[in-house]
Parts: C-alpha cells; sequence; structure tokens
C-alpha cells in the first residue's frame, strides 16, 4: 500500500511548526514529507486531496482498559466502591474471551474515530485482546496487569509470547498497584525486570487512600517503595501520579520515568487533579491516557488533553500554567517513547505510517490563529477525518474498513444481556 | 416544510425515558411524536429513516458571545489582563459589523455541528449579528451589553426593534457586570426592568476579584446589590455565579432566577470551580453556556455537560455528587426556559421543531446501558447527525443547507489580517 497525501498542511510534532506539502507513505512507513513534489513516474495505490487538511501523528492512548466499554455508564449513579463491588466486578468475573474480543473492537472503533493509533492496555483475556487487535489492524501495547489475585505467573510468558505474536502487538512489564501486590510479589516483578532489563508500569498514587495506605504498610510512599524495591531499575513509570509528592517528582524524574495522566477517569471517580504544571516545571517525561470507558466514560484524548492543560490553570490561579503545545506532544510522541514504540512518534521519513488527517474545515478549527491550540483547546473526535495504522488507513470519513461497526454493536449489546 | 422521522429513539426531556417510534413536523412545529404509526395519504417532504438513533431537544448554549469567535486560540499565552488588554481590546476596537456578522456566522456552524439550536449572545453590532442569524435560519436571543463605556442609550431601542424584528431573533435586557457599570446605570437598568416588566441578566461573581470589589464598593456580593436595587423584580439571572455565597443562592433561589454555568472558560482563565452540586442541591434554576470562543476555546456544549458533573465530583469527594439527568436538563430544557424559549424546551406536539439526531452508531455511545449518561459522559459534536431548528435542517452529516462554510471560513481569515 502506498498513499499520496497532497494540499495538507503538516505538524509533524518534531518542532511546533506547521509546514504545507505532501506527505508519501509506502507499505508501513512514511517514505516523503515535503514541499509539493514531482511525483514523476511513481504510481501509488491512492492520492488523497487533503483540502487544507493537518497532517500529524496519531494520539496515544498511554492508559487504557479497552474491553472495559462494557461499563460505560453502568450503574455510575454508586459511588466507587459499591460501583466497583456491586455493577463491575460481578460482571468482570463472567467475561469470557469472546467477550473481551467485541468489548476491544469497540473501543478500537472509538480510538480509531478519535485519531488514537496505539494504545497502552491493562487487562485480562490477553489472547483474544491480541486477535482482536491483529484483525482490527490496530497498534495494541499490552501492559501486565499482575497482583495478588492472578497473573502473576502468566508475566513472563505473556513477555515472551505477545512480544513475537504480531509487529502490531508487544508487551511490558506491569502490575496493578501497591495496594493490590504484596510484597513478595513486588519483589518478583523486579526480579524480572532485571532479568529483562525492562521497564515496569503500574497505576500509582491515584487516590489519596492508595498513599496513605502504602505510608501505613511501608512508610513510604509507592514510588519510594517500587524505587527502592529495584522495580524502576531499567525503567517503566506509572499511571495518574495525582497525589505525588515532589520526593516522588524527583526519582521520577532521576530515573526518567513517565507519569501517565487520566484527568478525565480523576475527576469522574473523585479521585482528585494531578498538578500537571509541576510535572512539566520539572522537565518530566510526561504522556496521556483516558482510562477505561466506565471511569470517563468517553475515550477521547482530545478532551484528555484539553483538561491537562486548564485543570492547571484553575489550580495555579494562572491562565497561562501549562503550554498547550507541550500537552500535545505528550499526547502523541510522548505516550508513543512512554510504551516503547520509538518508530510511531513523529512524522519523518522512515518512521512508521501511523498518521491522523485533522479537517480544518471543521468550524471549531478555525480561524487559524494557531492550529496546534485549536487541535489542543477546541478539538473533539469531529474533527478526525482519517486515521492510519502501520500505512494502511482503517477510518476514514466515519467509515471503518477493517472493522464491522454495526456487528461490534450488536455482539456488544448481546453481550450486555449475558452480564446482566 | 414536513418531516417524518423514522426507526428513532425519543427523549422528549419531559422525563427520563427513552421510546421508540416516530416524530413528524409541520413547518415550524411538533405534529407528531409516537409508536410508529400508519402515516395514511399524507405526503411528507421528506422521510428520514433515522436507523435507530436519538432525537431530543437541541441543546441551549445560554451564554455566549459567538463573534467572538475571532479571538481563539489568539494570543492566549497572556494571562487575563494582558490577553484582553493587549490581545482582544484592541482588535474588537477594529470590529466592524461585516466582522461581527462573518464572525457569528461561524459560530453559527459551530453550534449547528454541536446540536446546540439557540444562543443567549452578549455582544456588539446587533444588527448585523441579527442578519446573520435570520439568514442561517439560527435562533438568537440577545442579551443586552451595556455598561459605562457604551450601550446604554439603545437598551431600550433593542428591546422594541429586536423584539419584533423576525420569529428566530428576540432580546432580553441585560449588562455586562457590576464592576463595568456604575450604581446610577445600574438604576436605570432597573427602572427598565420595572417599566417592561422585564428580566434582566449579567455576568456575575465570576472572579473572587469581582465579588472583592463590589463588596469593598457596596458592602455586598453583586448579587444582593442587583436586588436591593431591584433589577432582578421581574426575573433573569446571572452567568458563571462561580463564587456565589451561600446568601447569593438563597436570593436566586427566591426569586426564581436562573444561574448559568461556564465550566470551560472558569477553567482555562482561572477563575474557579462552580459548585454545581450546590445549586441542585437547594432545587435551583440551572442553565448551561459556553461563553466565547477566545475564553474556552471551543462551542461544544457537550464538553459543558460533562464538566458540569465531574468537577462536583472531584470538589465534593463523591463519585457520584450530580445526577447526570439534571444537567442534560440544564443543557436543553433549563437553557431554553432561562432565554425565554418555553416552545423550544421539550419535544411535544405543538412545540417548536428545534430538534438534533444523535447517531446512536458512533462507538462513544456504545453499549446502550443508559442513552442519556451516554450523551453526558461521552458524546461530542461526533455524534450529531442532524440539526433542525424552526422545522428546518440546517445541518445534516457535516453539511450544512443555509451557510457556504468554505465562504465564511475564507471571510474569517481573511478579516484576521485586518485585525491583527
Amino acid at each position: 500500500m502506498s498513499v499520496r497525501f497532497y494540499n495538507c498542511r503538516i505538524l509533524t510534532m518534531e518542532d511546533n511548526k506547521v509546514t504545507e506539502g505532501e506527505l508519501w507513505t509506502e507499505n508501513d512507513r512514511i517514505s516523503y514529507i515535503g514541499p509539493s513534489a514531482d511525483k514523476g513516474d511513481k504510481v501509488f495505490d491512492r492520492e488523497i486531496d487533503c483540502k487544507g487538511g493537518l497532517l500529524m501523528p496519531g494520539l496515544k492512548n498511554a492508559h487504557t482498559h479497552s474491553a472495559m466499554t462494557f461499563s460505560r455508564s453502568l450503574a455510575d449513579e454508586y459511588c466507587l466502591n459499591d460501583w466497583l463491588f456491586k455493577a463491575i466486578f460481578p460482571r468482570e468475573a463472567k467475561l469470557t474471551a469472546e467477550s473481551v474480543y467485541w468489548l476491544s473492537k469497540l473501543a478500537y472503533a472509538e480510538y480509531l474515530s478519535g485519531g488514537i493509533t496505539a494504545c497502552f492496555d491493562m487487562y485480562f483475556e490477553k489472547d483474544a485482546n491480541a486477535k482482536a487487535a491483529v484483525e482490527t489492524g490496530f497498534r495494541h501495547v499490552f501492559c501486565g496487569a499482575a497482583n495478588d489475585f492472578g497473573g502473576m505467573e502468566e508475566l513472563e510468558d505473556f513477555y515472551d509470547r505477545l512480544n513475537s505474536y504480531d509487529p502490531l502487538v508487544s508487551f511490558i512489564y506491569g502490575f496493578h498497584a501497591e495496594y493490590t501486590t504484596c510484597e513478595d510479589n513486588l519483589k518478583k516483578i523486579s526480579e524480572l525486570a532485571h532479568k529483562y532489563e525492562a521497564p515496569v508500569f503500574a497505576h500509582i498514587s491515584e487516590t489519596k487512600a492508595e498513599v496513605d495506605g502504602c505510608i501505613e504498610r511501608y512508610g513510604c510512599t509507592p514510588a519510594v517503595l517500587f524505587d527502592r524495591l529495584g522495580i524502576y531499575d531499567f525503567g517503566g513509570g506509572g499511571f495518574h501520579c495525582v497525589w505525588f509528592t515532589d520526593e516522588d517528582r524527583d526519582i521520577f524524574k532521576k530515573r526518567g520515568l513517565w507519569s501517565v495522566f487520566n484527568a478525565c477517569s480523576n475527576l469522574k471517580l473523585a479521585s482528585g487533579i494531578t498538578p500537571v504544571y509541576k510535572f512539566i516545571a520539572n522537565d518530566m517525561k510526561i504522556a496521556i491516557g483516558t482510562d477505561g470507558a466506565g471511569s470517563n466514560n468517553s475515550l477521547s484524548m482530545f478532551r484528555e488533553m484539553y483538561l491537562d492543560t486548564v485543570l492547571s490553570n484553575v489550580e495555579t490561579g494562572n491562565a497561562a500554567a501549562v503550554d498547550p503545545f507541550t500537552i500535545l506532544k505528550a499526547g502523541t510522541t510522548g505516550g508513543a517513547l512512554c510504551m516503547g514504540l520509538k518508530d510511531s512518534d513523529v512524522l519523518a521519513v522512515g518512521k512508521k505510517a501511523d498518521i491522523i488527517l485533522i479537517d480544518m474545515n471543521r468550524p471549531s478549527m478555525q480561524p487559524e490563529n494557531n492550529i496546534a491550540r485549536n487541535i489542543v483547546y477546541s478539538a473533539d473526535n469531529s474533527v478526525v477525518k482519517m486515521t492510519m495504522i502501520d500505512g494502511k488507513i482503517l477510518y476514514e470519513d466515519g467509515k471503518y474498513s477493517t472493522l464491522d461497526l454495526d456487528e461490534v454493536i450488536r455482539e456488544c449489546n448481546k453481550l450486555m444481556k449475558d452480564l446482566a
């Protein structure tokens, strides 16, 4: 597959400049970016007139639980504990490999419609999920989900198996969180990190109660504990990071660990507001994720990026607390590097063709005072005209090339009855 | 124009029930809502298969400055004061009637694409704006924008003239805010309210500095002052209401005044977070607006409704602090009643055909655990398939019937050069 995009603007994310020109792809890679060029006698499978639209790297959803689409708007009149124990856990116990397959496909449909080209996903039934990813053509990075209730024994197997399953799929070590993983298991995870010289990720400091509990159990915060146990000796990071102390931030900074923000979920579950501006002031590695559909409830990276700027404004009383371009970087290149996708971070020749086309003819994208800011402050899924992963156009003008959306919706609603 | 919508779900907003059936329109009104009916030999101008989509009342943007689209992403690295004095005021001084005409049309395009069927707008060059509204077919309620720098003399003239200009256009008394309007002018506005037995609206308690200043000047909050001056003797309300005291809320409750929330603008400008849950606990009249594009920067009511639920969660530490259906009511029927549109509040026979069609085949609207919650928690402009105002389809599948969007975008970008 080769595609020529012409009559477009391009934001490579290598810098904060929008240029005019063309972008060509050849198989899974970008083969040309630059001014309108003489294509000579080169024949493309498709030539797309972008009509002034903007090409940029796909958004990277750096923390999610894709198959939790079943829990969207499900009994969310409950507070967190009741919601988990009365609505979520009983249904999760009934989830089968087939459920996860269809529910993940529904999430992929939403990701593609929102310009997301990769996700960093922590959930179970990984084999069924990997099948759904490869069928869809979606770039799926699995995060280990081990805790005291399961998943410890399979970690190494997943690491070996899912990292050689398909180029679209990879696996990174991870565990649920400190409060669900005893010290023995944390030590085993640290051993795996050392054996494979591999990064490790986990939920971290999502709620104040979690941090208080860790201090009670270990006399320190989760970040200090994981650091002390050697879990972070080969990198990695954490999801949420809402209640980080300055010391936690210093550890993450010193070790080059990734802080992944989940603003919508933290608001809805009343977990708190992450002081994003402090991470940026400390020049830390940051990325952004949606968390699962039950606690967000959308899977839109645009809403996340918006909140990661303006929530810092209101927290600091400074209407320019966070530079929106820094947040756009976190949502694209940051996410890619966080989940080990070194070839999907920016648009450049030789990089993976994980590209989205923003429709600049949507009213929310006008006037063009600052295109990058329009995306952070004003965009939503309605501006996404096309989503390409690995050089294949998977979504265009509301249509999917590899997903039968009607079938996915039908199957998901059918299985909701089984879960009831 | 008569339209038959069939194969649809209907949320009338008279209650929290989604029914299946049909909806018919005849000229500007709804003529039938109910189960699939035998249409006999009735001929419709159009029959639309909604494919299971949801019909509901259009969203009502109950506080905005439409023509401020020029200020989207404009120099917003400045903090509020510099932004106003260096970027906004010098450009507003250059705005002409023609600028306001085009900039308002750009806002209408965005409203329609986001399922908004009416706006409550405070700005200047009202005649040019009214022309744009009628040409577009948009339902535009003007709010007086008087203050010490202008607009006082024209108030009564606008009231008479714009209320008889066109059925799509109306005018409600209003002034900018306490801190820009001296006591003499406030008294004159009160006299007009009494002369016409008319409601009055203004910005109120948007920032802490505004409230502190009012207390310094008058020894009381803006709400107490306006109440004392008789401004609210025939109803009305205020925009923002971020820093309301319990006494302010009691005044608004006692008098049946409207509190209009603007969450996005308040976050971005670092004004604060409105405790929406307190207004709901007090059973007050509430509505929702986007504010202008410079301080939001989108004009999406979906993002507002989302934030009006989850920000109360995080403020209270209660993940179910605000019932999302209450917020959906505020965004539809509340807004309509707030701006005097008594026939545009719900879907019912004889009511105005101000209707939107939500595409339930967007992944973010699935599964259908709770359709109303999906709209508040997960929707964005991408789910809006059709927007009808006064019985006319103005937006459908991304296309406009009364606006030449290319021309609007071209004109707006051209005039940005004149404003530079």
